[in-house]
This record gives C-alpha cells, sequence and structure tokens, in this order.
C-alpha cells in the first residue's frame, strides 16, 4: 500500500508495472486527483472509490490524504517450476542464475535479455542478491511476467541439485578461454553470471561443469553483465535456433 | 572548471575521467580538503596549489571556496580520421553511428560494448543526440579512450559519403526479417543504431543497404539498444575473428 499524493504519483511514473489498483477516498477534491486520475486511466490502472474511514483503517496512523496506491507483489516461483518448464524443452532447457548481482539495474535488464531470448527462468539468491523491487521491474520494461524467477537460500545447493537432474552448470567467466562460440549449447543447461565487481563467487565457480568466456579483441577488461547476458544468450539462441534455418556459412 | 567543495567531490566520485587536475588555494585548512586530497590521490589526479587570488581571476564572481576541479574537454575526432583508421583494416572496417540516442546511460553502455568489440569509431549527430558528457564516460567506465568518437552536422550527409568510399551502411532495426546470423558481416561497414523509441529515420533508413533484426524468441518488442549492441557486434566479431579458430560447428 502507497499513501499520499506523492507517493501514488511517484508509483505511477516510476514502477506502474507494480501497482494493481488506485483506491481514492470518496468525495475527494477532483483537482487534486485529476492528474493522477489521468495517469492511471492511461495507464489502464483500476480507479476504485473507498470511504476515508475504510482507508485510514487498513492504514491506522498513516496521512494517506485519502489516495492509496495499491501495489502487487511480486510472486517468486521456486525451482522445481522452473525445472518443470526447461523439461518441456527436453535438451534445450535453459535457466540463468545471478550469483549475487546486486545493481537493481543490471539485474533489470538481464530480465529484460533473459526474456527477449526466451529463457525458462531467473533462479537469485536471498541474501546480498538485488530482490525483484519496483526499479528492477522498470528497467525490464514489463518482461518479468514472461521469466518465472525463484529465490533461494543457498545458489550452490539449488546448483547441485540441477546438476543432478541432467543440467550442465555453466559459469560466464572473463578469465575461461573457453569461447562461448565454440562451446556446444545444445543441452539443458543453467548459466550463471556473477557479481558486476567480484565474477563468480568460489563456491558457485567449483561447482561449474565449465567456465566460458567471450573472447576479446583484447582493449577492455570486461563488459556489463547486462550486455554480456545478451552477448552469451544470443550465442545459444543463435546454436540452437538460428542455425536451424538457411545457414550461408 | 569545477567550483567548490561539492562540485569537485562529486566529479571525482562520478566522473573521474573528465579531471585533469585538482586546484587547491594555497593556505586552505587542510580539515575541508582532506577528503577530496585523498579521492584525488587514489585516483592520481595531480593536486596543484594556486593563489586564491589566481583562481577568483580565472572563476570571476564565483564561490570557489578554493578549491576547483579542472575538466578534461572530450576530444572528438573526425569521420575522415575514423575512416582512416577502419581502412587499415580493409574488408574489416568496422564503425558505428547512433542515429539519436538521447539516454546518456545507453550512449554510455554502447561505448563501452564498441570498444570492447573493437568497434574502429563511432559517430553521433551534433543535434538531438546526446554527447558525450562526464555520464556518458561514466557510464561507459573509461574505455571511451579506445573509441575514436566524431560528431557529424548531418548523420545521412556522412553515411553517403562513407557509402560512396565502399562501405556498407547496415541498419539494426527491430522490423527487418533479416537476421544478424545469417547475414555476412566480413565487409566494410557501418552499424547504425536507432533512437530508443523510435528507431531509425526515415532519411538514415533510406540510405541503409540492407536492415537487420535479432530473430527474437517471441515475447518481447526489442532490446536495450546497449544490449542490442553488444549482441551484432558480438555475431559480427563471431564471424570475422571467431571463426579463424577451431570451429565444431
Amino acid at each position: 500500500m502507497i499513501p499520499g499524493f506523492h507517493g501514488v504519483r511517484e508509483s505511477l511514473v516510476h514502477g506502474p508495472g507494480w501497482i494493481k489498483e488506485v483506491w481514492i477516498a470518496e468525495g475527494k477534491k477532483p483537482a487534486r486527483t485529476e492528474g493522477i486520475v489521468r495517469i492511471a486511466e492511461e495507464l489502464k490502472i483500476p480507479i476504485r472509490l473507498r470511504s476515508g474511514s475504510e482507508l485510514s483503517k487498513l492504514l491506522p496512523g498513516i496521512a494517506h490524504q485519502g489516495i492509496v496506491a495499491v501495489a502487487e507483489e511480486f510472486t517468486y516461483s521456486d525451482v522445481d517450476h522452473l525445472m518443470d518448464i526447461s523439461f518441456k524443452k527436453k535438451g534445450r532447457g535453459l535457466l540463468i542464475a545471478a550469483d549475487h548481482i546486486t545493481d537493481e539495474g543490471n539485474l533489470g535488464s538481464l530480465i529484460r535479455t533473459a526474456a527477449f531470448f526466451g529463457v525458462h527462468g531467473l533462479i537469485l539468491p536471498k541474501k546480498r542478491s538485488a530482490a525483484v523491487s519496483a526499479q528492477v521491474l522498470k528497467r525490464s520494461s514489463g518482461t518479468y511476467v514472461h521469466l518465472p524467477i525463484a529465490r533461494v537460500v543457498n545458489l550452490r545447493r539449488s546448483l547441485d541439485l540441477l546438476k543432478s537432474k541432467g543440467f550442465w552448470i555453466i559459469g560466464a567467466s572473463g578469465e575461461s578461454r573457453e569461447s562461448i562460440y565454440q562451446f556446444d549449447w545444445k543441452r539443458d543447461l543453467v548459466l550463471v553470471f556473477g557479481n558486476e565487481q567480484r565474477g563468480l563467487t568460489r563456491s558457485v565457480r567449483d561447482c561449474c561443469d565449465q567456465l566460458v568466456g567471450i573472447p576479446a579483441s583484447g582493449h577492455v577488461e570486461s563488459l556489463n553483465v547486462g550486455v554480456a547476458g545478451g552477448v552469451i544468450l544470443s550465442e545459444i539462441f543463435r546454436q540452437r535456433e538460428a542455425l536451424e534455418g538457411a545457414h550461408r556459412e
């Protein structure tokens, strides 16, 4: 529940993906609510009239100013569900895991890219990781609806489980000599991205069946994690899908 | 010239790539400057002592508080220079042009990605385009030093010139059916990215020899321009360089 003119307006402008409904106290002067109503209508977010006392009961002691945005809670999925989806594409299962990505912009960008390339799900650790916040949803441009996301207590343990079910665990690492262009991506796999500064944690790195890198042209040490995600997912997509059509090489 | 404690500190923290020197008035109390001096030293930015009257003469009427950061102006290149660099890699020349990218974060991200993949230069229009600001340099993580950037009055005219010199003009467009994975990238070319919302301008689109797209898996309309840049440049790099080594397909 986001109370007050300012909060409601900000939510509508910056994180509309979150907002399920806007509640306005009956009899509110239209002048102050007009702008907000217009934005909500444009975004096709329903507006409901409530009595002022109802709002006050829901938000005891809070100066709600007779206006409240009702935010939808992001619903996380679980690893079992992600596995089920992947298994429907046997031999082409594709999950990604973010080994402690802390920047919300990067996480949002990775979600958007993953949705574009048809990834079956994303696994995030609960601790020391960006969660799916309003900012993340905003940066994902609403694409999160296409990507089930699971949060896990222990990423290493989840990767071990997936491994035991037949998934290859592939870590993206700037240091690896195995080129993403040479690696054979036609298998069920979990692609793991590391933290922006520190890369993969030792525990996750130890569990990887293979580390892969993007062979650089020499100048720059590493790409932004969102861009690196796009580059690797594109290569996976190319090998799996694009090559099935005409092929000129 | 960036005057005052706050301005100097912000510049050092957020856009150190810009800052050439920090000038401090002689006799300034060390307490207030100490933190700034420490940051500058860590960044290996020289600190010079000046007289207070000298600073006041350089910044007439401005409350400089006895501290000034001297910002380096970004030096643009020109299209002739970009052509010269490309011609050294005859048949593998690679320039990119941004057809009115307005978001500074996107431009910075594109610069970083272009530097990573060894692009020979970037062409920006002077008007209605993000310029190379401190924010852009920051987002590029300092990689702009590897990428000559030219600004032009009329992008269409520059593309026509490049075309007349033998460059292929290739536009990135979500609507194109020609897949980046099928297109043969082994030629001298200028890859043009459109505006984040409106795509390529009509004038630039008309001048393109080919439009190419990233075949999507269906869910999402388009990638962020920085990520799209990474995906396409990666495919160019793969076809030109990575395939020259072992090749498992």
